[in-house]
């Protein structure tokens, strides 16, 4: 192959489909190459990635190791089917177990998050024999049917009439709760008070799962006030419902750990995972289940199944990036580079007046924005932004080669996590020049 | 890597948890290495993958031009977002339009066949504005929540109770019509005449899409007669409703032209497409859409999207895999050996008592077992097996490294596109002997 840049842009355009747009007016970058946090158009131009594309490319682009065993295993076979022994769907499987907590036991593999969702809710029904699935409000688990029936954002609307059985809750939201809180602790207590209340309303009887983000991700870096997963987790046990991590973003060192829940002293039943398994080299994703309820399958049907679960290449290139996190110590450099993330970003708090919050943990973070920080009130409406403000603020940090995404009213920071504290400190700067003008200009 | 075929089967028996399965029988095979139409194992045994693994493998394993274009672009970047153009994809779009007719436009790309399905759904429900969802009672297209609800056969089951608006209509299956009919014409005249009238039950005006396999795979290659879709084409013109063909695993050369409607003088609106694009290299599927729902989307959001949308390294193995279709002439060599799979599986019918009916299209065929050639009682009853008779016949034929799998009273004959008549020949007279040993044993 070798097309022109112009060749490259006309055809995406023609003939490509892009997710989440309107086509009409599309006109994308066309990229020659890529290395580290960077990458490449045709006429040389370098882009800095501070969303790891989709928060997936945690070990950015061009890593040897994952490059070499994509190619070692391309020699000898790319795929086997699931019924077939294949080492690096075995290696994988084994890996992602023994770096989880003693209860898990057994991994089942999908192609990316939204099946590892999708099975998920499928595995928690089965064992338990119950309908209802319990999620939240601020939430993205995936588009197909069953994780867009999780998801709680407006993503989810095209799939409505929704699947019956699928109720929503509120997240712990605290900054954006018409009640203030006396301290976190109070606030843990309210949010567990009316999720148990929810849950009695609905007949504990029928509720199989708790599907949620560990930490929520693209609906804003909403981290869990203390206390509030441990306190999920007791009535889950109480009630014997199924308790769902979703780490397809969170997980895999995002936050420092190499699991999101590992933070918050809580051990689930069920963690979902994607996106850093592979960093995007290959597709893949899959959901870790307890000893416990993998042995429910010993002598149950597990009625999941797909053609390319545990695809031997993907699971060779997870081998090769599961073992570049330990190896490189990606979470010593996570938490390094993060402190300096959270200080930057609590200056920004301060410093600028479109800026109501910020919220961070390792290299997982967002920005907030407001037209009033006193009142609070979004730069922009939830669901609604007429007049394109949020895409013409990502589109001022383009012009400056900081390339990231935006949602709602928030701007996501989720560089690769090789990103040395020189390289962050460089990119921050443009952020903090943007968020001047946004001062300036939209409030 | 370096284990033994002990370690890897133990460690995924340990730690994988395999679909469809009840795992505590599980006794995988462990598979060391791979050449065209077979596999080996550590022990030197070499397997016939007379199903190429689940119909995806239409090349066969250790495709030169495949594992060649895999390497060159990992060498540039293995992943990049579906905001950002890529040549791959770019590529691979182009090529897919270019192969269909005139009247489609553009891909939107996913990760697999179901995805692929559950996409489909979603552009046909956001194009007419309209919920309801026609598709068929013997039918798989995945096990998602959308794919698993249009899927008819009992492993939509763990889904239930269902999406609102999802309807079955009977398959075109004319071995099971309790009717005689006088011929084909009659039938497709009774199929089209039951569907019109449930369509009109239904209300035409809330009806966005009906959804087939364009030949029926997992359930019985049921092969449309004569007249039928364009047929359906024609109500779906009628009423404004969209036809979706379903080519996961019949498109790609399997029934000997590149997409298996063009064997029936019709052309849909939307086809979805997987397994034979990449054949299993990499995971990949998506849905080609025609220009004028295309279109539609220029000023209408398309609330469709995932992160690997048009992946690549994925792209990048279906430019290689859909040009060797082309180079080679597969489709030359599906109609030459399909001739002799077609003839011998008519003989089979013609020899065997326990053969109710063979159907067979291309390199796409089984064999339907019954207990009586008259009555056509069915060898196992539908959707129950408790002696476990067509595991054991899969049993025998593994044992003569005839690897394929069953569903119902049927057993697939789908071997990669590649075979010769010679390798055929050598297959089908192991088959030959299993069938006899059915004859004596089991009816």
């Amino acid at each position: 192959m070798s097309m022109t840049a112009e060749e490259i842009k006309d055809n995406a355009k023609k003939y490509v489909l892009q997710s989440w747009s309107r086509q009409g007016g599309l006109n994308p970058l066309a990229v020659e190459k890529a290395e580290g946090i960077y990458y490449y158009d045709f006429d040389g131009n370098r882009y800095s990635d501070m969303a790891s594309q989709l928060v997936n490319l945690n070990l950015g682009y061009g890593n040897a190791d994952i490059n070499a065993a994509i190619k070692e295993q391309v020699d000898k076979y790319c795929y086997i089917g699931p019924s077939i022994a294949s080492e690096p769907r075995s290696t994988l499987a084994k890996m992602i177990v023994d770096l989880l907590p003693d209860t898990f036991g057994k991994v089942f593999f999908t192609n990316a998050g939204a099946d590892a969702n999708e099975n998920a809710i499928k595995i928690a029904r089965l064992y338990t024999g119950r309908k209802k699935i319990f999620s939240r409000y601020r939430s993205y688990h995936g588009s197909s049917f069953g994780a867009g029936n999780l998801t709680g954002e407006p993503r989810r609307y095209p799939l409505e009439p929704g699947i019956p059985g699928f109720v929503k809750f509120f997240d712990p939201y605290i900054y954006r709760e018409p009640i203030d809180f006396a301290s976190e602790e109070e606030a843990t207590k309210y949010y567990l008070t009316k999720l148990r209340e929810q849950i009695i309303y609905e007949g504990p009887d029928s509720v199989a799962a708790i599907v949620m983000e560990t930490i929520t991700g693209s609906n804003g870096i909403i981290i869990p006030p203390k206390g509030y997963l441990p306190g999920v987790r007791k009535i889950c046990d109480e009630f014997g419902i199924v308790m769902i991590c979703d780490e397809v973003m969170a997980g895999w060192c995002r936050t420092g750990k190499m699991f999101a829940f590992e933070n918050f002293d809580v051990v689930p039943d069920l963690v979902t995972f994607a996106k850093g398994v592979t960093c995007g080299y290959l597709p893949l994703g899959g959901v870790a289940v307890s000893t416990k309820i993998a042995e429910y399958f010993d002598d149950h049907l597990l009625s999941c199944g797909l053609t390319y679960s545990g695809h031997p290449l993907a699971c060779a290139a997870g081998v090769a990036c599961v073992n570049y996190y330990t190896k490189a110590d990606i979470p010593g450099n996570v938490n390094k580079v993060g402190k300096v993330l959270a200080d930057i970003l609590d200056e920004f708090r301060e410093k600028h007046s479109c800026v109501g919050d910020v919220r961070h943990i390792g290299l997982f973070s967002c920005v907030e924005l407001v037209k009033d920080k006193a009142t609070k009130e979004p730069l922009v409406a939830y669901g609604k932004d007429p007049e394109g403000i949020m895409p013409k603020i990502i589109g001022m940090l383009k012009e400056k080669k900081f390339m990231t995404y935006s949602h709602e009213n928030m701007i996501f920071i989720c560089p690769p996590l090789i990103i040395t504290e020189e390289q962050l400190r460089e990119e921050l700067a443009k952020l903090d020049e943007v968020l001047a003008v946004v001062d300036d200009t939209f409030i």
